[in-house]
């Protein structure tokens, strides 16, 4: 299957600027999964409540949602994308799973990084994985979202839950993520793909600079893709998803047959 | 305080060369704390029992824990390594912390890889952690033996136990875990140190051939000793372990306070 990543940078508060210029790197593009940064509808560096709300939308039927459902129609392809969502008066960093049928699925973000905690809710949704059609066979996605990363157990619960892929929409602003992705996926035997968006946010005194760098790895713990520091992108590549079946790293050692939770302290 | 690795390449089944090779590898170091490689006492490539029950002692008392006690002694310092472990009738993969007053903790390998599972028994004595005096001050330590790296699982529940510096007596043979150690060390904000062994083993149609390269990872992840691929070498770093104290990533992020193990399928 073509599996991979669009990343750019979004414009702060302006979905519609932000679908345009993914209309603009998808264009032309075929894929069976593509994944998109974190609240790529909305841009990162809030000031306030105001700005979020502005910036956000209820899922499923917002206009980013209805952008990306169209996207997927369009390409016959499935589409990941981190979303800024509103829930009657609270907020969450989403992601949402969108099927060319029309289908959305969404995850709200588990472990929130920095002043993100200012703005959004925790997580309450789990870490689930949906079955997508691709071809004549059905694969199982899960999604996790930026810093969920470092906190093993996120990649590991989708993992035991039967992800294939894990899709993993990004606003980083450090570079240790795309180095460790390969843990991430050989300790699962999984692909990972990693989305992460590019550029700065400046707003009263404070900057960030995002990494870009987006990478998808495979179970083996080789880097398929790794995308540039700091260019709008969409980078896709032929993988085969069965791979991730086979947990075998030895013919005497299954990864998840060998765990041994009876001498875990978690 | 002094930390480090002592890498080298055992003889088969000759504990007295082996206690030798130590010996003279470890003259003249000054440590606090030093790690050597998985099955230190035995090497590694068994074809029968006889050999096993051969190269193989009981804890606490058999001849290479007591080098292993007067080396301690002598450099007033503590040392973890890997010993080949008989008990009764069975054997362990076990690893030994030594005191230089003599007391010995010991603990068994709890993921065995490949043909490991034809010898050893899966040990038995979960993750422990064990406080060493250093100095004016005590240091948690914990053990964890080569293949348990893989499972994010061993490192998160010695962390959770209060570990400042994990202990990792090593026999790899793939180049995989010295580049992901600093996963294990920035996911806790602990310290790693993984003494690995050098050189070939080969017996009947098998040949293993260690990779060397042991590492020592502080809590940011950055690596601190970074050994030869194939020599025999005993390096020592001054680290702080109280840096391993400090869990937060932000202001707002404390790795530990921030799991959601309520979210977590494991």
């Amino acid at each position: 299957m073509k599996a991979g990543y669009l990343q750019f940078k979004p414009e702060f508060c302006s979905t519609d600027a932000n679908i345009k210029k993914i209309q603009r790197l998808i264009e032309g593009k075929e894929f069976d999964l593509l994944v998109l940064p974190e609240l790529a509808n909305s841009g990162y560096l809030f000031s306030d409540f105001e700005e979020l709300n502005k910036a956000s939308e209820e899922i499923p039927n917002g206009k980013f949602c209805n952008a990306l459902r169209e996207l997927s129609k369009h390409h016959s392809g499935y589409i990941v994308s981190g979303i800024c969502e509103k829930a009657g008066g609270i907020f969450f960093n989403s992601s949402v799973l969108v099927s060319p049928e029309g289908t959305i699925y969404s995850y709200r973000k588990i472990h929130l990084f920095a002043d993100e905690k200012k703005w959004f809710s925790p997580g309450d949704t789990g870490f689930n994985v949906y079955e997508i059609a691709v071809k004549d066979t059905h694969v199982k996605v899960g999604m996790m979202i930026c810093f969920d990363w470092l906190y093993p157990e996120s990649a590991r619960s989708l993992a035991l839950k039967g992800a294939q892929i894990i899709c993993h929409p990004s606003n980083l602003v450090m570079p240790y993520c795309q180095r460790a992705m390969f843990t991430r996926a050989l300790e699962n035997h999984v692909f990972t793909i990693t989305a992460n968006r590019t550029g700065k946010e400046a707003r009263g005194g404070d900057e960030l600079e995002f990494t870009g760098g987006s990478v998808m790895v495979d179970p083996k713990g080789n880097y398929l893709l790794e995308g540039s520091l700091d260019k709008d992108e969409c980078e896709i590549a032929d993988i085969d998803p069965a791979e991730a079946l086979n947990k075998d790293i030895t013919p005497n050692n299954e990864i998840f047959q060998d765990r041994r939770t009876d001498m875990y302290s978690l």
